[in-house]
């Protein structure tokens, strides 16, 4: 089924995406060194670009603790890969994810429900808590970019995780849903920490939060929470996978300084924020990227420069 | 003209209110414990929860200064009230506010034209400012969520008022105004501070109260100052008491834990915000609440779960 | 062609202007204490009203050195200068503005190349890169609201100067494009300090600084990056001086204070910005234009108050 | 007892205390807007001075949750009567407290072993914390300067409740212990927010917290805990009343400005203090207590200014 | 000779420690959960106590790369293990430690002298020292408290480490020195971001940072770096081993959220740390630990309670 | 009088000092650029060492308008001066400064006794206030080091002053005195906002400034507000002009980067300093002054070592 799509992505985007070198091989060759992942795929499709595939299609990709623990450990291993520039997460099979794996709650319970003092409990849990959320917050802290290609349900812990993700973009069939308040808790891996910051109506996070309604596609674009919807899964891989290569075209230099500036800048004054650029760029402006990039703009006939690793 | 109100919202939305055991008896039926204030009503149309309307209609609601102590008043008790898990503000008459009441700017001028030294006259109006400002801060420290329902003109005052509500709709004919600074004045009780977080586009904001230029209700919309608009009072408040029973008949812990985390992580970095939600939920998430919320949402069939009191 | 273009603004709008006391004649007139600049025309369309104008129109209005200084001398000074109370910022010939001249790169290869220790080329760098920020951030400090009003192509650096405007309009054929990620850098005069503030969807403001791909006056509007979008420069042009006199004509403790305390918000915490606002207005309430605002709004009739300067 | 002591500190200060008025029989003069208090002594030593006197010496004036409520009442409302400029605190009997007073605690372990939902018992914690902190952070908000004047043992809730105090000072005999750590909790209530801003060794602030040794008086001055140590309480008394009147014959305009300010800029950046007091004397300098201020430091042998009560 | 210093303490501290089980035996077993290092030594001299001694005396403790990962792992594991509720922080050999491993600096070197472009150095440069940074930040993270016992020399690194210490003592032969200037560099481990908030006096702190002049014991203590000073190893050992004894009999629930809480608290304003402990307590309070505490203290004839691991 | 100062200097450190080039005749030869100034001498007694003396002796050093101007166009042109490295603060005269000039104030009470409106005169004192704000924010923003040397008086402004210094040492008949509390009003140009940094105890923090007591040279060094006492003013500079002599010899990428950073980290919670000093030390560890001081470091007899200018 990877192939079939991966064809598909093809076909839909190969006038544009064959200049970025994109094989429908290359496309499913899995990279070898996140090959030991039992709930992910991670393959190629572009120089520079991986594809982060979550892959549990048969629990509908529900968010186990072990698939929650890969996904930590690919962004913070991927963060220092310098064979990877941007990084597309989709999911196989039929939704994006269907949330945090309740077969998992049960552990928690036995926490709950032991006669432990109420001190150690709370220790547990708080530490259980700060270790989903760790390996969740790996995608803000990664330097390259991340672009989430959303189908169909994206329930509970997955908004949690799309919250991490620097471009989102969905098919038609897409919906959200900040479940946790069904579930009679606070969504306490991301959701309330980020949703307000990606969108701009507060009186819709507000809403979406304490009502769990479902967010479909159109009214998520509307709001700004995805970029762009695409009429289904194959367009939208096409286009993310362009998107990526795209950017993965870029020096690394800027496109890793702009996300980290970003990310810096939306918790600080603009003040600070120029002050942080300006320690960073004082540097970063000696690049040999910077002639490269300069000439190359001038010269649109030259090949498109490359860039060393990063 | 409550009555008739309370039947419209009947009609309009009785299959799905039914469920929560609205009547429109219970609509009609003030709240004994709040019954002793001149200008608001407080009733309570179905379980859980609350209906505070401004109730100065002759007055076009002008937020004088006795009314503003009552809904000060009204959101710090309201916070502890255990009967309570959702409050609706909307409004009686012909509009929601005419924004501050003009007769108790003469007392203002009493200050400004007396002989004191400019210090203690500036004590007096800091003290007075803080006071006012303090009484509208009770919205946004109140744990219940609160849905403002707003028709025809909301102005001045008004909109500081709005601006600390959790989730805003109105009618097609309501129109908002950030007036003060046609009175002279920076707006000093809520909405500069709280507008740029309500809605994403900055040139807006400035816009809106630098020019002091109506909004009517489909821009509202358009730019998320409102989450939707309804045709009518008779049928956004019927909408409004649905959400709100529909919050109601959630986990209590749930919601005001939602509505708290979502307070303190639009002030703080997410790092910041997620550890506070882990010391948060180290206790929450051993509550009775989360088993009953997790096995309702696995077996529809039966009975919707009762939470204890919070 | 300064000429037929104001005259197009009159055309335009001479019926909602006329009250302003607006003529070719004002607009045309340059304010003599600006009119040293080799790059900027400062010119006074109306009463309390400043047209700033970019004027190296065969140079694409690019950014040099001298211009970026011209214009942090211009904000630095106005803020002080009781004759204007709005800015409206606009750019002469075919377009905004291209971006920051290329040729004072060239400077900036001379640092770079040099034999100099990195540690003494890395701290010129700071200096020079502080020093263009200060120029722009000269905007925001400026207690003056700014109007921009931006044509066809707004390129690099000009999207920099205008995430430092209050509101923002432009006309059809206006494009945004956030370039600095294409010569190899990450934004570092104000884009990815302020664009986040400007608008609400992350993933949008993530993926024009990642992507640089150009931002249409259409999909502006509809993101909120700019307030509205007009047919062409003459009616854009008439805008924006109708607001900016509308805003000139209220009184400049309010408008000034207006800014002034919008600005501290967005830096701070509700609590926080109450209580300066309350600092601020324990003053401020004390002035003679409330009392005059009061009275014009409660007497409609009356000719319009004047205010002492400020 | 209250009048002997009294009588020793006219007799230890009678010369220098003389020029502000202070007689034994006004100190013993309780207010008589405070003398519904039943754990309080809120007497007049001198013109503008209060002296609030724990005063439950039969229990060790250990702090039940009346006389807390007590004491954030009376503060609460000092801070707008202009009668007191400034506030002694001190504690009548054998020592100072004894910290909280244990029959209290058995409400807490009423909610406790309750059998309600933990998610309830917290939240009503919670409450309880808040309201306690609240009760103390009343001695930081008051704008009235409070000096401390603490004899023998000062334990536990002691500790937090004189951390919120300006000026410390005690006698030889004095003893102060953070007690919470041995009583099985976390301080909770202001020792542990406000002692590492109190002195500079944070290795001795955290020794004390955690080892909850008994710090005396000597090592207390060293390490800046307190400003002064006297031989006895009729010295302690004597040099804090006349330290009292001293800035009590001060400008209370440029006395209140000083501990508003003083308390903004321990929790802002130099820049942002110095701007929020800039907002704050750009009025306050208007004063006419600059003017006889400056007088009276030019011609000292005229009498002291009167300052308008404040 | 550990177990000839062992001895020692028991000589000197004998009385005092026999109650808290401590023996030589104990002092000088190893725990086998740490015995894989090749730098420390970790042993546990009593009950819940460990001693973590820097072990690479030939090397006068050199702080290696090898070493250093070993006490940011340490430090991470220990905050999780509840056989330990307090460590001492000691050196063997001659001096606490010379600083950083020269040896390692070549392969900083190596990066320098690359040909590599600067962006890719910078960004070596960067992600090493975070790591560096990371390692030692474990210890303000731990929640257990640590004291570090300084004898002999303290340098450079070394600085940095015990900056990152609870509690502080040294011997009278004790020195440190912020040597990093001397090697041409800021320090950027620690020193600079933790000594201001370590001591007092903001002039001292910037004279030891910026002449790398030698502070000595007593001046430590006068300054409050360190809290006390012993005349030998052997004493600084007893007393820090009976001060870890005394805080580890104590309820960990207590301890821990203390350390949990003043960390808090240093970064954020009262009202904030104020609200964080609530939030902490809520449940906390809760705990058997506090009646079990309170109990003990008010008979204190009684066994001394003995509470759950955490 | 200059030249014997300059000759006690020799004497009393002549043996240590002669290793870093100082003669009698550096001291006494002013620096061409900064001779414009009225109120100030800037001299160079020995290689990257200036000397600012205030220099009004007659009118005791009091901070004239013109002066106060002087002093931040001083620190404004100096922190991009490379031929110094460090700065000596000190005065002419009988003391160091008497503070600000009353001449002055008459202007001030020109704005206040003028007839405009209290908005207008707020808005006038408002900037007034926050010129001389940064006049002396430019020691705090200066990367060059900072040594105050104080004798006799130091009062109102001029703690103002010196708070902004890095490194203060005084006379033994020096003193202190924040004196602006009998002058009717709160300091607002430093030391409310820079005291409470400089010292540990809050308590005298606060005593001194609600007082306005002298603080005498003993308690000073007692308290950490000065680092050192000297026995007069030979002696003072002495040590001053050593130290800065010793600093000057440093890398002054090392001295400015650790003023740099003590300065970011004092206003930021240690995990943001530290990732603020590895984007400044990414690039700055690749300075050839790491490499000099290295080598310098272990070979003490070679020669020092000279640094490139920055």
């Amino acid at each position: 089924m990877l192939a079939s799509r991966s064809l598909g992505v093809i076909r839909g985007a190969s006038s544009t995406l064959s200049s970025y070198n994109i094989s429908a091989r290359a496309m499913s060759n899995l990279v070898p060194a996140y090959s030991s992942y039992n709930n992910l795929n991670v393959s190629q499709p572009s120089e520079f670009v991986y594809n982060l595939e979550l892959n549990r299609p048969k629990k509908m990709n529900a968010l186990s603790m072990e698939m929650w623990g890969e996904i930590g450990d690919f962004f913070d291993r991927v963060g220092e890969d310098s064979d990877c520039r941007v990084v597309v997460l989709s999911a196989a099979g039929k939704m994006f994810t269907s949330g945090i794996d309740l077969v998992d709650l049960s552990e928690l319970a036995s926490v709950v429900y032991s006669d432990d003092d109420i001190a150690r409990k709370c220790t547990v849990m708080y530490n259980k808590i700060r270790r989903l959320q760790k390996q969740f917050s790996t995608l803000e802290h990664c330097p390259k970019p991340i672009i989430g290609a959303i189908h169909s349900a994206c329930i509970g812990g997955g908004v949690d995780l799309i919250c991490g993700v620097d471009i989102r973009m969905c098919t038609e069939d897409a919906w959200f849903q900040v479940k946790e308040v069904d579930m009679g808790l606070a969504a306490d891996v991301g959701t309330l920490q980020r949703l307000p910051r990606a969108i701009g109506s507060q009186s819709l996070v507000n809403e979406l939060c304490l009502t769990a309604r479902k967010l479909k596609a159109p009214e998520a674009e509307k709001i700004g929470l995805v970029s762009r919807v695409y009429a289904n899964k194959e367009e939208m891989m096409a286009a993310a996978l362009e998107m990526a290569a795209n950017i993965a075209a870029k020096s690394p230099v800027a496109v890793q300084g702009t996300k980290i500036n970003l990310a810096y800048s939306r918790e600080h004054s603009p003040d600070e924020g120029l002050d942080y650029i300006a320690r960073f760029n004082m540097a970063m402006l000696q690049s040999e990227d910077v002639m490269k990039s300069a000439m190359a703009s001038m010269d649109k006939t030259a090949p498109p420069p490359t860039f060393a690793k990063l």
